[in-house]
């Protein structure tokens, strides 16, 4: 707004309202006892509290809280490029050049300082080579996997995944917890056997 | 399920289903270029990420990644309770009571550290006496009117909410932020000259 005293806090503001359409970027995952889908402000949401409570099942020491801001800010980049199913990987591949460039546009938009900050911990996560951004792929990951099986499959069956997809998918959850990914190749198993998943 | 080697694990993914219909308990605030409002998962996601951007402008120091997981959990009672507009007082009295009952149906899906844990960051912020919460307490009054100035006074004009009940509800913000307050108070100044909000 004009005349104002404070630019630095108008540049985070602006970026507040910058991300605000995040809410209207849906995904494939349902949002439980409705018929729409969740979307990514839902999905980090779900996800960042999801690294509070499940910290201690890294199989590396990890700082939560650095996994719980990465995990609010790891889609920030659909904001512009929208959500890819993870299924599809001919779209994942051109998808991440889309959304980098997405980040920068909202990183610019920051203070120098924090757009740096936020630039860093989304490179962090795409690369996933620290035990913080292993963590929270693992969590990205397992998030869905619940949901899907708790609506008895909803996106498996409408694109008709078949269980080695859903094993070589998820199985980047193994690269940060061996307990998670023990836990969600039960579930896969559980799915199959209840026909959530095609055999 | 059945047959599980590890309960504690177990619990928390119980929790993280449980608390999932936040996705479904509807503000009043509107999503930006929908016709649609928000829900109380978006907006914790919301400011949550405020949390770390804006934590320089709260009056005391505070601990950013606490006030982050505080955002994170602060409308959980709302799983059982829904939500109620911050501008109707009767029914934000009773509402209270209410979401505690909630708050303790949650913690006990748990276990008990981290169900303790949660209980308590949720009492400090609705007691609102310590820094982290006062600033929390800011950040949940200022999201809203951020969206409602963008939106040009949706949920104020849709309530026919005056200058003086805007001015009364979020002056909470001045005691975590005498920057965000000067700043709320200069956005209800535009909004009531720009007809947003009835004078």
């Amino acid at each position: 707004m004009a005349g104002d005293p404070n630019p630095r806090l108008e540049r985070q503001l602006d970026y507040l309202m910058a991300i605000e359409p995040l809410k209207r970027v849906d995904r494939r995952s349902p949002v439980l006892e409705t018929d729409r889908r969740e979307n990514s402000a839902e999905h980090s949401w779900h996800v960042a509290l999801a690294a509070w409570l499940l910290a201690e099942h890294s199989d590396e020491p990890v700082d939560a809280a650095k996994v719980m801001l990465m995990m609010l800010l790891h889609d920030l980049g659909e904001v512009d490029a929208g959500d890819v199913f993870v299924y599809d990987a001919d779209a994942r591949a051109q998808h991440h050049e889309q959304e980098r460039a997405g980040i920068e546009r909202l990183a610019a938009i920051l203070p120098d300082d924090q757009g740096a900050a936020m630039r860093a911990l989304w490179h962090e996560f795409e690369d996933g080579d620290t035990p913080e951004a292993r963590f929270a792929r693992a969590l990205d990951r397992l998030q869905p996997m619940l949901l899907n099986y708790a609506s008895e499959g909803a996106a498996w069956k409408e694109h008709g995944i078949r269980e080695e997809q859903v094993v070589a998918v998820n199985s980047v959850i193994a690269e940060g917890s061996g307990t998670l990914w023990a836990r969600a190749r039960r579930l896969i198993s559980d799915a199959v056997r209840k026909g959530f998943i095609r055999d």
